[in-house]
């Protein structure tokens, strides 16, 4: 592995490269593809939080609010053992802290002054908050039907927050804003991959290897994340199996399992789960990679089964989004045919900002 | 030490006795003062949560939401070294869920079904989830007052809300509630005190013991846990110091300022800090004797004061909700006092459940 001193940046289509401290790249400057961030690794945890992997990572930011370390809780159901991260007890309420902490970090090292990000709403918040802690100027763009409490947050956060008809359109606008800023964009990023993988380090070190994850998926960065942790884990002989991967998407947005399974006519909504509304994913072509390789299921779910999920995960102690519901419609989908074995359900974003939006009925109680 | 073989209800007031597994009592039930557990204690952590400090604890809860075990976050400022304790990423969004798990399993051991508590927000969230937790059903009792987020989460959780004019309405209501019922009553409880324990001996871990601890005062369950964890580790020659209190308070209630001080006549408000307006604190004695013995400075805050530190706070990286930004406008207060010395800062709950009410004004950045 000494073919490489400092970490580079490596487009694994055309070829590219360039050292990662050089110059920033958001896609590959050749071909227009997601790029990779190659480095040396080493398994050797020590101290807390995503700075516990260090070894792990291309480089340590030099601040933390905390991100990573989340809880892992333990429960027996259905003669399973499902293991639940709680990683919307991130500093901003979501595990893309993990990714930022380390994409913001880099963008502040590599000498920029502003931050611009689209984004459905959590990366925005996630994105204003670590701006803001190395005294770089955020601008947030995010469609004007996310949820009321994330837009209030962006803004009380300090950053700038641009409003678009839709999360498209966001994503469109936003480079119109790049010139001259850290464009973050999460849903190319390989920053975001890195730092979803210290989910599957700490997951390791706490429980060993699950058989299953059930992964909700939006840009990826999630799935491809933790199947990236764990065949490091695999390659760097710490570990020497990794789970089969379950995938969640949405009927209003599934190109995963569309091109896995073949279009799909329905009229059921999905809009709900706000945070894996994502038509377009650029790592698409990635995504359905891994997910043939290492799947073992695809669900897709809609509004209705969420908000049951949302309301059964309240009453079991798990404040979460609707978009983090979506596994455990997808646990119930496959129960029986996963039984007696241990899945790890990442729950990824926190109920706390979507409390006004998705309050259930009076007397509802589905437990 | 060798006195009490199992927890035992202590009365220091009149003496009362009672084994802690014959019968709950909220108060003393033969002079009506708050009651004590006393137990046999050793410091010997292990695992994660508060479940690391089960020889200090009476028993251990079989079931957790992964409260404790929350980050602490070093700064060096004006010379000082800033501790920041992130209470707001416990479950419920506050660090009454460490007292909760305690209390609620306790409940559910002793046979209660129902649990009922009043409480100005937090409280009533963190006893909604964990009564839950337990298969018992939650009743809470609110003033209709409180930050929207606050009641809409706790109906979310499946709670029974109730909701009153007043905080003080609230505390005289659920007396018609208490018969055949798990009456939490947290502002007298001593598992409270315990569970608040628990910060002092994860500060202790990983930062050894501060100079001093800025403590936002309502009830009294923090500033009491967090010195009777401190003189804990003293007595069980753990450690061999302990901090210096600095006491925080709001202009619309401040018991322990007066007893302290006299009273005060002022203008003044601070009821955006509605997590510590407690008028009439039932261990108000108690409170008062910690202060004058291990006390610094007492300091008492108003609205405007308190937004400005919520939005620094915010742009520091820390969502918390107006009631702990008071250790901000504090630390600001005292901080050429106390400069070149180690600072503990719990922040007490999360800014996620109050987004609605305190977004500041647009293009509001105090920083």
């Amino acid at each position: 592995m000494a073919e490489y001193e400092s970490p580079l940046w490596l487009c694994p289509y055309c070829g590219f490269k360039d050292s990662l401290w050089n110059t920033y790249y958001w896609k590959c400057p050749r071909c227009g593809k997601p790029l990779r961030v190659i480095y040396e690794k080493d398994f050797n945890p020590s101290g807390r939080g995503i700075a516990r992997y260090s070894s792990m990572l291309p480089f340590t930011p030099t601040k933390t609010r905390g991100e990573g370390s989340t809880p892992l809780v333990v429960e027996r159901i259905n003669g399973s053992i499902l293991l639940f991260k709680l990683e919307y007890l991130n500093p901003s309420g979501s595990f893309k802290d993990r990714g930022t902490a380390l994409s913001i970090y880099y963008g502040f090292k590599i000498g920029y002054l502003e931050t611009v990000e689209d984004t459905s709403g959590n990366t925005g918040i996630s994105v204003a908050l670590y701006s803001k802690l190395y005294g770089l100027k955020p601008i947030v763009i995010m469609p004007k039907t996310a949820p009321k409490g994330k837009k209030a947050l962006v803004r009380a956060l300090g950053a700038e927050l641009v409003e678009t008809p839709d999360r498209s359109t966001a994503a469109t606008e936003v480079h119109r804003l790049i010139k001259d800023r850290y464009y973050v964009a999460h849903t190319w990023s390989y920053f975001y991959i890195i730092g979803a993988s210290t989910i599957a380090f700490e997951v390791y070190e706490e429980a060993g290897i699950p058989d299953y994850v059930i992964v909700p998926i939006g840009s990826g960065g999630l799935v491809l994340g933790l199947i990236h942790g764990f065949l490091e884990l695999v390659r760097l002989k710490v570990a020497s199996k990794i789970p089969r991967l379950i995938g969640v998407q949405g009927y209003s947005a599934c190109p995963v399992y569309q091109a896995l399974r073949g279009s799909i006519v329905s009229k059921k909504s999905s809009h709900y789960a706000d945070g894996i509304m994502v038509l377009n994913p650029p790592r698409l072509n990635e995504i359905v990679d891994v997910m043939k390789k290492y799947g073992y299921e695809i669900v897709l779910v809609d509004n209705e089964e969420i908000l049951d999920a949302l309301y059964e995960l309240y009453n079991m102690g798990f404040i979460v989004e609707p978009t983090s519901a979506a596994v455990w419609v997808a646990y119930k989908r496959i129960k029986d045919k996963v039984k007696g074995s241990t899945i790890l359900l990442p729950l990824t974003g926190s109920g706390l900002k979507t409390l006004i939006e998705r309050e259930p009925p009076a007397g509802y109680s589905p437990i």
